[in-house]
């Protein structure tokens, strides 16, 4: 650990999808990610068609004292919906504008028909247009306190049973909770909490055990090196290089504006606070791109071309011999396809590392409550500074940031951790490409705990849109997914027809 | 509804296990029953021997702005305990003392040395000694909010994963729940939300049902109905008789002397607002002794003689041509079987009906906010003064009181409701003549969630010492509950064994 604002980076590791290494003081950083929120979702995808609902919600469901309500956005689409009683397609949304999400979850689309599905997209609260507290939300530990994944959990809850109970032809229709990333965790919780409510969830890449104890922190970095390492020659190993290449040439005045123009920065580089930045920014860029290493063309965090690190590893393929300021200049090309792939970036900004349809104060914040993720480097098994896993620093970061400290153990005690063999009916799946990967569940648990890996495969590949490059395996992902789905409905038909209260 | 005071005899009828149909104006049962609180344990059992500890636990475990703890106070018993690895029962507790439910569930201290299990009684918060803001705890609907069953089971996980950890021996040592009445419907829902925590759990007389929509609001004062009339002569006749003659006899200053002196009061009724209490008092009163109609001498909820109705009952075999007077004289004869079986009462007191270790105001909150659990008469299946469920009223007089409102459906959304069959390793049993076995789990729901039915027992009977005189549908309950347990807990070593982590 090396400053206070590196410690927030290790906070912001723990972002889901995102991973925003943004070395930024706290006031600062909190106003200008505040302006994020509400941002516009894009899509480079087929357009889809829902209606747009809202849905009043308690604020608080744990306690009675707070008794106001927020509305609560949520996506429907009964296109294919064979009622009564066709099954219910429920994405449990995570930490962004939910329109972001339901345009990047293609699978669900594709499946509907096939289903004869109602799909509902229900977003998280406290993201995009579900603010408990209007434009007020963010603005104090005292209004951030209903923002938990059990409040959210309880939002879906009640959504979904108002729905069953409103919607002509839905009491008996079986829902399943599909969600990917930090939504995946909570389809897959959300089987575990309120299995009365689903009857079975799909989690695709949803790291459950990035928990205190139950993974080694260092797996994450791990992968991403890998990534870079099979997608071309040197590749990791220049990278490993390159901090020390910054080291040394910002320690002078004229390395620094060297490098500020080199990587065409927004802003150039003034200082060491600075400099620590740009290598958090520098490293958020690989994470991101191993999260996003996808077969083909896409535009989900940033427009992308496809094997995306394959593009960046060309420049990266220096011998030892290359100078610091060869490789930098590699790097600096490297990074410009991330952020620069459809040429209209003027400058690049070390303070935005992807879509604004994500909120990234409201992760900050579920990060310094009960999303405690342990991340650490070693720069042997990957190509980062070695950086230890510290809860005390990352605490006192949250308490200065936000006023709270995070519980370390509590995610693991509320959702069971390792010991969740007594349910039943949860995919999770897995990119092998994914550093998420290493806090997911990537082996079967029992017959309906199961594992889907899908070897080449980025974050939560399975659901997005199918693609004439997708690789066989998340086409089989995808295909064994449907499999279980139907077998969730037809049991649940099954089990209603034999009950005896019609 | 006749009164808003009558509203909350019903609120009233929601306590588990006591049932305090007090009917007193707000402020007054505010701060009388908060006298309660703290009164002292009794028994008549054998002594137990345990050592008292206290563990700090989190205010709210839902929320990060209040991140104050409070000393829980918990009973633990190790004598039998065959450690490392060995069972723990750990009792759920409810709505009170811990103490007295501790020495009144002798079932546990029966079956540990066979099991070679440690015993645990954890006390809920709000209640005995473990009063998140002490004397404040019950000041205000803002040091209320944390009373909630959530957060009960939370303190219970929190507890048990803290134990496993720090006593030796402990670490893998399968738990089991055990409560009864509320404390069993906590048993339920804790294993229900906290698999990973509890193998298994019985639920004695556990009323999960007792919630809107799930079960007739009659059924209950059906079965006090029923076990009046099946233990004496127009017992229950005569009792439905009773409000008629009550209201008549009142009606005059001279009749509601003669109604005080002849039930030896302590405080004469003077209005029509007292004889509404009074009327009240007794309901609970037949109530009270339907939970307790054991088949031996036992002292629970007041000291009673063996079969505590049949007793009652010989005062009230009048035939049709009985005065109001003469109805009265018995009645009141029957009630002084409840309240002054020692001999030892001067006067009976109509804002009390049971035992002082209970903790009144803190179950009307939770009646007032997620146990509503509607209750209704009508006279001719009951032998009660007719009354619907108006859960408006009830409503209104809990915003009255405690500046909330209940809300009607979360426990349903919660909890699950009647949709509970993906759940396992659950333990319903009931006794056929406990009221409460109308809003409990009376038919097996699948292999491992299993009703046990004990047809001549009251209120939790399975829980309480063996006695000579327990019936045999007891003694075998017990018996196939022990058997589960050694399933469980033999289940749980071989899990334990399997892992590849040991």
């Amino acid at each position: 650990m090396r400053t206070g604002e590196k410690v927030l980076d290790r906070a912001a590791a723990t972002c889901i999808l995102t991973l925003c290494f943004v070395c930024l003081h706290v006031t600062a950083l909190k106003s200008q990610l505040f302006t994020r929120l509400g941002g516009l979702p894009y899509s480079t995808e087929p357009p889809v068609s829902y209606k747009t609902f809202y849905f009043d919600q308690k604020i608080d469901h744990f306690g009675f004292l707070e008794d106001g309500t927020f509305k609560q956005r949520y996506l429907l689409s009964d296109k294919y919906w064979q009622q009564p009683g066709g099954p219910i397609l429920f994405y449990t949304g995570n930490e962004g504008d939910i329109t972001w999400f339901c345009n990047n979850t293609g699978f669900m689309w594709e499946i509907a028909e096939e289903l004869g599905a109602m799909l509902v997209f229900a977003e998280h609260r406290y993201y995009g247009e579900s603010l408990p507290f209007g434009q007020d939300s963010y603005s104090d530990s005292k209004h951030l306190n209903y923002l938990t994944s059990e409040q959210a959990l309880a939002d879906f809850a009640v959504l979904i049973q108002n729905l069953k109970g409103t919607l002509p032809g839905a009491q008996h229709s079986p829902v399943i909770a599909v969600g990917g990333s930090y939504g995946g965790m909570l389809s897959a919780w959300f089987r575990m909490k309120y299995p009365h409510v689903v009857v079975g969830a799909l989690a695709s890449s949803a790291p459950i055990w990035q928990f205190p104890g139950m993974v080694p922190c260092g797996d994450f970095y791990k992968t991403v090196t890998q990534d870079f390492a099979k997608s071309g020659i040197n590749c990791d190993a220049n990278i490993r290089k390159s901090w020390k290449a910054v080291n040394n040439v910002s320690s002078s005045a004229s390395g620094l504006q060297w490098l500020s123009e080199e990587f065409s920065l927004c802003a150039p580089l003034k200082n060491k606070n600075d400099v620590l930045t740009f290598k958090s920014w520098l490293q958020e860029t690989w994470v991101n791109l191993a999260m996003v290493d996808y077969p083909y063309e896409a535009n989900f965090l940033q427009p992308l071309p496809r094997w995306p690190i394959q593009v960046v590893c060309k420049y990266l393929s220096f011998d030892s011999t290359v100078s610091d300021y060869q490789l930098l200049q590699g790097v600096a090309q490297a990074a410009k396809v991330y952020y620069n792939y459809t040429g209209s970036s003027p400058c690049l900004n070390t303070s935005q590392t992807a879509t604004s349809s994500l909120g990234y104060l409201g992760w900050f914040y579920q990060a310094c409550t009960e999303m405690v993720m342990p991340m650490c480097t070693d720069g042997v098994q990957d190509m980062f500074e070695p950086e230890e896993w510290n809860f005390q620093a990352f605490s006192d970061e949250c308490k200065a940031m936000f006023g709270i400290r995070p519980r370390a153990d509590w995610a693991g005690t509320v959702y069971g951790g390792k010991e969740i063999s007594s349910h039943s009916n949860i995919i999770f799946s897995n990119g092998g490409l994914d550093p998420w990967s290493s806090g997911g569940v990537t082996s079967n648990i029992s017959h309906s705990l199961v594992s889907i890996m899908i070897p080449d495969g980025a974050h939560h590949l399975d659901l997005r849109y199918s693609n004439d490059l997708d690789p066989p395996s998340v086409r089989a992902a995808r295909a064994l997914e449907v499999k279980y789905f139907q077998e969730w409905i037809k049991k649940a038909k099954k089990a209603h027809r034999a009950a005896p209260t019609g």
